[in-house]
């Protein structure tokens, strides 16, 4: 079903944006300037979770409502009532995004501060789409980068789902659910993701199909025997270790008889590294060694490492809210600044030195060790080839990072062409296993919840010479009282 | 154009929920139990932003999903590759709600532990709609009451705008800014919404714009020469104080000679009470005393506090990321419990005492005190019309609230009859416009961001009662080892 879904109905496409993006292409359009050529750049300044890397997503869904991205009559209208102009209406009617995107793959492990979008086009259509691309990249990211951490502290094997959606901020759950699979959860209990982006469906029973029955005994064993292969049984709706665990041991013993085996029981309350541990024994006792564990109730990374360490027997977690919601955090600090105006390349200073943006078309090289691990990743012009001797702190150029000999990959791609898209169709699946990848080779020490170690991302010596250059001719201009570099 | 678009395609209406409720409901099917009837509550348990309440938003939203709520083909199609048996399928084809619902007010202030929603119905329906309804009501109302909150901090006549769209989480943006509007905010600058929802959308410019001009002052007068009476500047692209407001002073002093007027300026980093302050002087200075200060960059209820306390000259706030994601919590913990089985009052009890549920059918009185302020709410059972001589503490009976000749309303009214919404489609400033009617009956001492009052929750004699005979029950069946009240 996937093929024919967008996230939003075609009448809204053109107007999932900021205000002031038509007021400006508006102001452009009548300015005469439609025409002009605009290089944008979308990165981030900070790593959610106080962690070392963000995981890139929201790619495709970005990709596809742009391809959609258009003014039909009936949007016009309302545009014509909020006093939008006829002539610019008129424009708009033909309106599409044509433009050129370049952009790291989704799923890449990305740093603060690196240029992993680079968006090419008229200035219209650079605008325009600036809030729809920072509104998609910045919450998948988030949420990727969220499960992939979850991911990091269960371990390889370890099955996570996710069971946000009842908790998610309304519809994006469709999307944290598919970010969720790409970061490394394995399953969804959300029904509407599944479906839009062939992802596995999971669940076990609410407390209310127990309390619908007469007794505990009776609603295990009814549900066991509609879904015997696939049976997880909620054990804690009266009494966890007295009711809840010897009656889904007795229904366990009852299916082995049929030929039949229970899948897993499900504790949602309580000390879960205390009751899973004495579940466990009273299942292995029982001889029901092979029924799983699962876990769930406000699980986040720092928990279930904790868990972890308790020696909880758990084999499957339940992870919701803290996931879906990318808590505590719960936004991606994605910006999207012009970099190239008609071939001239700007930038952006600022009162805060960090938010200065770097000039003209750029593109990553990523650098790796001889240990095969990511060792830095250097910002350069497009129109540099790699290879480099060393590339420079982007705020103290005088630290430097020598990469002689290293081998390297150019990080971003053309997954856009005149507004075609330009890359195949991969799947959510697909996606989950370039992360597990591109993980393997990013070194432990960045992948830390304390402290992580920061992964070194600098600027060429051609870059650099441009930004001081073009930063030297701003303050040329303005009178800028603290010059901070 | 609200009337017509939904938040989600029809196709993926009857899929918007967890799997369980499907696997759940199928078991209900061929069990034969599909015509039993249930009744569940929707209440929340903590108030999030360590807050003293919250504002129910989310209503609106759900009621029209719920009447929408279906299974085509296709759906059906993706159902059966699921493994669902066909002869589910087949009642899936003519299902829809048909439930009644009876709810507190859209806009209604509301506390932790109170039964806001009552859900009556089949056990399919109630059942299977339980996801969407959490989705649809956790969010909006975590939204509602952070904006609530800002308009706290603020006071009456400030502006106060979303401008979150960009780090929204995703496709939520919609829900977000609606919800903003119901909780006091005045406008927001997300277009989907605000033709969605009949929102005021609003923005200034962003840098690219000032960017793409060969210099901020010719940047500026281009704006102001088409947007006359709405130009908002954005003066910090280069220098604050130096370039940015001494360039809008000028264009302000141009637009008067044309017999127009500067709207504004905006200060989007720096010290915000530092440079408003110093920008206030000079544009007073100028003789500009009438054009506005918008500050942006980060901003919550706290900061915006603070500024407050530092007299920053700021006369309209945009407030993005932590609004629209509920920032620090990203979430309101609501919750959907089973209080009837076919005329049978249940409840959950639960490790964790605070997880025991209130069972049968409910309502909220809700009590006033001579000022007119609310001075309490007692959950009722339905049967129950008032008047109250007291309430009791839900978990320390011993306390009890006196409201004997209280004036008091009852907060649960019929929303939905037989899956037709049975209220007048209400507008979102009509919306608004309740929070702030029920805002001044609110005490300011719930109102405090640090340790406010707790606002007192109780249960009515006969919902005691009915209680200690239910849980007595479950007790004498299942062996509770520490039996908590």
């Amino acid at each position: 079903m996937e093929q024919e879904i967008l996230l939003l109905p075609e009448i809204l496409t053109g107007l999932y944006t900021d205000y002031y993006e038509l007021t400006m292409i508006q102001g452009y359009y009548l300015e005469g300037k439609q025409k002009e050529r605009e290089v944008f750049d979308y990165f981030f300044r900070k790593n959610p979770f106080e962690g070392g890397y963000v995981i890139f997503a929201g790619l495709e869904n970005l990709l596809r409502l742009l391809k959609n991205f258009k003014y039909p009559p009936k949007t016009l209208d309302y545009l014509s009532q909020q006093g939008f102009k006829d002539e610019f209406l008129r424009y708009l009617e033909n309106f599409s995004f044509r433009g050129d995107i370049f952009s790291v793959r989704e799923g890449e492990i990305i740093f603060p501060n690196e240029p992993v979008v680079r968006v090419e086009g008229t200035i219209m259509e650079t605008q325009v789409v600036e809030t729809l691309l920072l509104n998609m990249l910045n919450f998948e990211s988030l949420i990727a980068t969220k499960a992939s951490r979850i991911r990091e502290a269960v371990g390889e094997g370890t099955i996570v789902a996710d069971f946000g959606m009842r908790r998610a901020q309304g519809v994006a759950s469709l999307q944290a659910a598919r970010a969720a699979v790409i970061g490394g959860f394995d399953n969804t209990s959300n029904v509407a993701a599944a479906c839009l982006y062939d992802l596995e469906a999971t669940g076990t029973m609410a407390h209310s199909w127990i309390q619908s029955f007469e007794d505990e005994l009776t609603a295990f064993r009814t549900y066991a025997a509609y879904y015997p292969g696939h049976c997880v049984l909620l054990v804690d709706t009266y009494d966890t270790l007295n009711s809840g665990v010897p009656n889904a041991i007795r229904v366990g013993q009852e299916l082995e008889k049929k030929g039949e085996k229970l899948l897993g029981i499900r504790i949602d309350s309580g000390d879960l590294a205390y009751i899973s541990r004495k579940a466990r024994k009273m299942l292995d006792e029982a001889g029901l060694g092979y029924v799983k564990i699962l876990a769930s109730n406000q699980l986040d990374e720092w928990i279930i490492r904790s868990l972890e360490e308790q020696k909880a027997a758990i084999d499957i977690f339940g992870v919701g809210t803290k996931l879906v919601t990318g808590h505590p955090d719960a936004a991606l600090d994605g910006v999207y600044k012009i970099s190239v105006d008609n071939d001239r390349p700007v930038m952006k200073l600022s009162e805060n030195i960090e938010k200065m943006t770097l000039p003209g078309r750029k593109n990553i090289l990523r650098f790796t060790n001889g240990d095969g691990k990511f060792a830095g990743d250097a910002v350069v012009l497009e129109e540099e080839n790699g290879p480099l001797d060393q590339f420079y702190h982007p705020l103290y150029p005088q630290k430097k990072k020598q990469v002689k000999g290293f081998g390297f990959e150019r990080l971003l791609i053309p997954v856009m062409k005149d507004g075609e898209i330009s890359i195949p169709r991969t799947s959510v699946q697909q996606l989950s296993g370039y992360v597990r990848q591109r993980m393997e080779k990013l070194d432990d020490s960045h992948k830390r919840f304390e402290n992580p170690h920061i992964y070194k991302v600098g600027i060429s010596e051609k870059l650099l010479r441009l930004r001081d250059e073009v930063r030297n001719n701003i303050m040329s201009k303005y009178t800028i009282k603290n010059p901070k570099l």
